[in-house]
């Protein structure tokens, strides 16, 4: 199975600035889309979803906020008199007894101290229940999609390395799984991209790895992808990769057992995070029958030996 | 891997008539199925998932209604006096306080104006509260089922082009992502079907993929059959296509982030949606170390300097 | 890529009884597992998931009793005198009382004519609120999760022929989605058994298809195996096919696009249900554009012409 | 076909101790990370969903009485005097009463005996109530998830075989699901490790199986590596099994079709869990129809005709 190597699919093949990095370490793009009509880029479930935690709560309670107010508006319009049990004499106190009253409906709380009288106070309100079953659950919905997401970082070691592997050499990288919960049928992919000899082009291509999928992932995973004479990479110098501005782009997918959700995660490694002659440090140590891992050390690399 | 050739799978490969389009641009299909059972046709849970919003809300609002309506029959046959605080003395009145009651117990909301007093009504006020729980959970959990429904659009370009690829010609559309969530492991599949030579019937055909997936899709993304001396369109004309009725078939596979789910997507292209010796013009430019996309020209080609 | 010969999976392929069929029409299987330790197979959600809707609300109605009843009693031994506003004197009055403040309670209804009174019933009352929102969360959870349990059933034809196909003989059989929800990527897979020549024992074979998957099955779809050389079925005849005791297999998995859930589903073929030297009848008719299939006709097949 | 040698992926290939097993009879890894960052370690979601039913049913408990703790402790500084039909005159009883005014209200229970008075106290039970709802949102959400979360425990025989198997040997495992919910596209995968000749390092090996995939699984399926010229196992003796410290990792994967979640188990096996030269008992036997397994006999092998 060769390495294939493919079209720019939307990383930008063409006329590269200097120091351009198609993905930053965190895995994000350096990509921009421009010129697309507001309604296409519309996607209130996603913003609802990927906001910070502070932005979610602030618009819940903004909504809560906006709605009573008009609920009390609209009870206000109808006549407070048809709200039982309410004293107040003011405007003010009046609104604020219509507010309340309108957020006791909304949660279906309805201590009723102050209930509904006549028909239309009583149709808007049971509307108004309705709607906020309705509403409170989509916000709830939200809350736990966005709680159970999984929150699981794979950590990826900060530089790669070129090493000897079974006579020829490999570039690896290192990934580690810092909490817990159990990463299942985790699958690699490595990329690389690289300017054409004496072209501002890029040419990109898909490596082959030693091994792209593990069953499960205890502790610590590198990834290797062997040099041979196959490879895009075979003969290429540490030069060559800081000249040919070479971006080492990898992708990890993993079944997460605790949210059953699959996870992917992005990294990416430029010429001048690649270590040549270095090994990985082996992290392991065997204590009271089990295997202790040490997950300080995943940057750690080793160049006694090596040339 | 030579492309394959099969069966009609259902998108009708006999005695067609002129201008059929087995999948429409929007990804619908021109089939319809008859003399369906009822009973087999049903599915509710589908309907209400696919309706629109507004009968989507139509029908809460009739369902709440109906219910409390049937509700307040019930009180009042037992007898509006088992319920305390109501003081209406008209039949329509007492309707309308064990209507609005109902309400108040179907929303759990319980303001105690109005509360139920003695065993039947007891009983039907403790089933009605339970029932009300039960179906505002199915209301609600369909309501987010819909909203977390992935809205994500994938955009076609609105023609296909064919041009040289490699040595040899390619057909090529192009598709964008307009939205800002991410879709991950993008899998495509293209078929072609035509009339047979000096027939009426129509073969299929499965066409290979430069590549037929990306791991990630990042913006734009350009899909290329090689039109080899394995492809089935290995040397038919512009004609040819004209007179054949090719119509290819394009599908998408995604995984969206934001709501965990997988999203499929289809378009198809008719021997006059595609361009002959054109290419797509490429969109991206770097400006301050990102690359920007101009989604806009999805569909812009360029036709100098081929043939 | 040849048929594979495989072992038994647990379908039985020793001293099989006459009319022995392993799987059943429907799907279901002929097999029983015996002597599981009972709390090996306790499954309360694959049950409480699976049962008939009419049993389903039958618990539900017979815990929301007994936690009621419970509660009450709790609330009786506490003293009904902590109970505001109740005015009954007998005990079964008392007892009434306290079940229906209980169902208020536990539905968080909360008219408040009846209140609870003093430390013990106040710390009663609020816990049963708490467990009432937790266990009527997992009854609703579990109703949705029943309700949007995609009903899809995929139509198997009663019958399947054996055909000419491609200059040699072919095994067909026809499915339907009579739904108008979408199915996409179905897979088959197809198996046959028969007994080992001049024994008891069975032998199990996977059989290749003219095409496994489909991306999307918007109508009807023949599944085609091929008899070739390589099939197991080469050059069997009818009479053995009923002497051997020939059992296919047929098993598809599709998504659903509705409910975004993975659907399974199968059912089997004895030789009394194979029609030898038939081809089904094509069930399509081009109207105004459109492609009408008549699903009513899924059994229909046609022997004139065929040997 | 060949079996794949890979590196060690997080398992321990160095300076292992005598006794060491890498996976534990239940599944378990025999590893420990260490020194990893409290907030990378930090997996709220996870934790609340694989702790005990005891400990989340005690922090739920906890988390309401806190809660309210804290609210009633807000209520008594506004002063209980904005709480109407409260009537306690100690300090004890006015918290008391803020208390479970505060549960009614979290709850949305709200009997309306004691309701809020005044702008400050309202503003509190406002938010409240809507916290409330989102909490126990969360948490009902959180006890859903566990629930539904597939209890299904697939069992592994407790010892593997080594049996003669199509002309050479196969090392074989039997799985049983003893529940009623059917697992679908069950995958077995299998590997074995041992120390390299005169070594302390051990190799890692994936073993090719007869069948690494059943579509479904009715009953008992007997996993099968057969040892043939290609795996790592060929001419390997019980010996060698022990001196090398052979052990077996095998892991499931299936599609449990109640909770339409995926299930992944594993299990190991050691050099001294292996008997040689023995076959496992066949389980079934036909009755009325329908073929009768004896899951008890999962272990249950037959040594006699073998050598």
């Amino acid at each position: 199975m060769e390495e294939k190597k493919f079209n720019d699919f939307g990383l930008g093949e063409k006329s590269e600035s200097n120091g351009y990095r198609a993905v930053n370490k965190d895995g994000s793009f350096n990509i921009l889309k421009t010129n697309i009509p507001f309604f296409e880029k519309l996607n209130f479930f996603h913003n609802l979803v990927t906001m910070s935690w502070l932005n979610f709560f602030g618009y819940i309670l903004l909504g809560y906020f906006v709605i009573n107010f008009s609920f009390a508006a609209i009870y206000m319009s109808i006549g407070v008199d048809h709200l039982t049990g309410t004293s107040g004499t003011t405007g003010i106190d009046q609104f604020s007894e219509a507010f309340f009253f309108s957020a006791q409906t909304i949660t279906t709380l309805g201590y009723g101290r102050v209930a509904p009288l006549g028909l239309a106070t009583n149709i808007v309100a049971a509307i108004e229940s309705m709607l906020g079953l309705l509403s409170f659950a989509l916000a709830t919905g939200l809350l736990y999609g966005r709680f159970s997401k999984s929150p699981t970082k794979i950590k990826y070691s900060d530089i790669g390395v070129i090493a000897p592997y079974q006579n020829i050499n490999g570039f690896m990288i290192r990934v580690v799984n810092p909490q817990n919960n159990e990463l299942l049928e985790v699958n690699a992919d490595l990329s690389v991209s690289f300017r054409k000899e004496g072209s501002q082009h890029r040419e990109f291509h898909n490596l082959k790895l030693e091994r792209n999928m593990v069953f499960f992932f205890p502790s610590v995973w590198t990834i290797v992808h062997p040099i041979d004479e196959k490879s895009p990479l075979y003969k290429m110098t540490e030069k060559e990769f800081e000249k040919r501005k070479v971006e080492f782009i990898v992708m990890l997918k993993a079944f997460d057992a605790s949210s059953s959700q699959t996870l992917y995660s992005r990294s990416s490694y430029k010429a001048d995070e690649i270590i040549w002659g270095a090994k990985f440090t082996y992290l392991g140590q065997h204590k009271n029958g089990k295997l202790h891992i040490d997950v300080s050390g995943l940057n750690s690399y080793d160049q006694s030996g090596l040339q």
